[in-house]
């Protein structure tokens, strides 16, 4: 039994560090390396790719709305074809600096509020997919189980992985509970670890109104922007070994 | 006899247009193509590096400091490292956007107040070298004679190549007469066009005080940012045309 | 009879021009000044001011979403609280200018996509409307009639202003034909001019069906960022001079 | 006996946050707001001037190079006329959300590279106080004695205000220690505070050669930036009461 742990990392920019990167790192197996456009200056990214290639974890490029000032996280309006090149231009930053360190792009994830848009949103969903299609066909795309994003992606061709959340709340419908509501984000580290463990050996989750519901993912998504999310990473780690697990990139066996 | 002419091209920006790039790329067989960071929006990119690769175009990186609003002028007293990840940044968005329309950066060429400074400036010299060295080695470097550019990339393994300037003038030393002197930028076509005859054929250059000064120069660079510099370029091509020199890319017989 | 003209002026961006304002400013009674968001970097804001100062013209700000690349054309869901402090951002910044010329701000007109959002878009029309009546409550607000942000402006006890387009066709029902459809913009110079002069006399606009319907705008929006446009704003000019229209800012009375 | 403290504050920028602004506010009575162009969001920079309106803190504009990747620590050779309207939009931006919390910016003090720029640039030292000038002259300029800023700005009859460093080595001559030489950062909070209220009560400091040379400052700097920090400003300020100093901005008197 094996899978694949996910965060976001390289989101520091000039002055400002965000997120302690090398805890991370150590923790997970692939790595969403932002690209300069919600976050990440040129050498962050280059020494983030350093690093993740030290620890043996995988990169992926983190696309995202070109907007430092909102880190991503509101929806831009964009043309599909600008947003399909500002992909594109993204991915081939990352993969510049990966490359000088001796790695390379080997997954794309969208990152914040377009992570969220491609879930629904046609054009969008369908830019990302042609610029990832465009660029190298051999990329899988990271998502959420059922999205436009992962469906358009399998129909192109590419190489769809599904994603679970370790802190996040689901519903009876296998759905994220929404940030808005109670449940919506758990935070003990201990009971985090053990749902992620139920997850990957049983393929279930126990949902806001205590039903389990099935869960059916490659990879699950850590976060490691505070002190208590490195713990949680650790945690939830540590958990799956014990239990067992394997924790291997998703990308294992193809490359 | 031959010769390469370069140019600047992909210098729009969302909205704002710069340069008539088809007119231009109809004329040159090498494209200085910016890379987002003083200009050049992805979509533009795109677009430049599909029409020069069907006008059979050469694509090189032309890059620069990040300041859209001094368009890469101003000199930026970056720190060398983090100078070195930003043009590896800059040229591997553009490869990105080469790579997805069927093309790829085959050279790199340092913009605006960049480029001056690498005539002189030992660390920032050293940066863009280590940059291109790390990227791809076999990416040659354009830039002025004598620049601790070019020296600097000779002894790093990496090809300079020399370029003269089209429409400016030259000192008696061979070197260009300052801006801020008379007669450092010529305007008439017909004579620029005369005096590029004259550098490819016969390797020299009427110099401002009349005197015969030697030019040895690969690449002849010509601007395009305006109608009266399309129409010089196009001048230029045509005498050089007419005088019997063969107009291809400095990189040919390397790929 | 009277009439205010504006257009939008101050959108180049350091090497990038935009528009031939000097003409522009000739032909219009009221400006908005871009704030440097979308478009207008510190020294174009400056001149525009100053320009606008001697042709007698009255500054407004124009205001957008913090979007160079799109140029403010794109609709960003941005947090209200974070929309109206870029704002105030936006007009300060703008005054800040006028000032050193000897002028000032004296209304806010929201620019693209914002312009358009604010026509439907509960918390980003009051976001505005919360910004100029912090900043400043006795600045009036240019829109669209009918539009939220006007509504509101009128409840917050700001002064409304109405517009309507030079340029643009109508529906029956008095609203603009949609983009995307025929007969949404004019491109007879004489014809624009000729219905603006109805617009202001009669109170009337011929729409696409043929009928007739009211309009009712204290300002008249004319373009200028192409050749063809500044034609268009002469010839509006000078057709509602020859019909005896005095054209004044819509300010006058008030400072 | 009375002195005044100031420290730069608002310098996170959207998801990224720096220092601990309201520590720091409780500990002095200038407070540098950063102005949009190196650092601050515009809901930063509204958040802060609230917070020193509460905490008596004054309100100056910190303006500096648009370089958010910089973090202004970067010099930027710009055009004087450029770098004057930069400053005047940054003043005014700053001015805008100081005015809608019910406060005002009362002065001007360059941050990072711009700040050692005007130490001995003409032009740029020229354009500082120009700007200063032509926004509001009744501004006074915080800087580093001697430096050009502060003897172009008294000849041009704005109030230049000197300032010391609370934890920076002095050499015997007065000036700072360069931070590439030893002895240049002081670290142990209770000697910060112990040679800041010998600066203040004997005006002199000890050189780093044991040579005790005169300070003559209005305003001591310290910082907030690190937790560190923090308790070195607030033992800054502990001692300087306990020493029976008063704790007054330098603008008191004058408002």
């Amino acid at each position: 039994m094996s899978v694949d742990l996910n965060s976001d990392v390289g989101e520091s920019y000039g002055r400002w560090e965000l997120g302690d990167d090398a805890a991370v790192l150590a923790a997970v197996t692939s790595a969403n390396v932002a690209c300069g456009a919600h976050a990440g200056d040129a050498s962050t990214l280059r020494r983030t790719c350093a690093e993740a290639l030290a620890q043996d974890v995988i990169v992926g490029a983190q696309v995202g709305y070109r907007d430092l000032a909102g880190f991503g996280r509101r929806f831009v309006d964009m043309d599909p074809v600008e947003l399909a090149d500002d992909v594109v231009f993204q991915i081939g930053a990352l993969e510049g600096l990966a490359r000088v360190v001796g790695t390379r792009v080997r997954y794309v994830k969208p990152h914040g509020a377009l992570y969220n848009a491609v879930v629904h949103h046609e054009e969008q969903a369908q830019a990302v997919v042609d610029a990832v299609r465009a660029y190298d066909p051999d990329l899988p795309v990271l998502g959420l189980p059922g999205s436009l994003l992962l469906q358009k992606a399998e129909r192109a061709g590419l190489r769809p992985v599904r994603e679970a959340f370790a802190d996040r709340g689901y519903t009876p419908e296998g759905t994220l509970v929404s940030r808005r509501l109670e449940g919506a984000v758990l935070h003990d580290p201990v009971e985090v670890a053990r749902r992620v463990v139920q997850m990957v050996v049983e393929g279930t989750i126990t949902a806001v109104d205590g039903s389990t519901v099935k869960v059916d993912a490659e990879s699950i998504c850590v976060h490691g922007d505070s002190p208590g999310a490195v713990q949680m990473a650790e945690q939830v780690r540590a958990r799956l070994l014990a239990a067992g697990v394997e924790l291997v990139p998703f990308t294992r066996g193809l490359l």
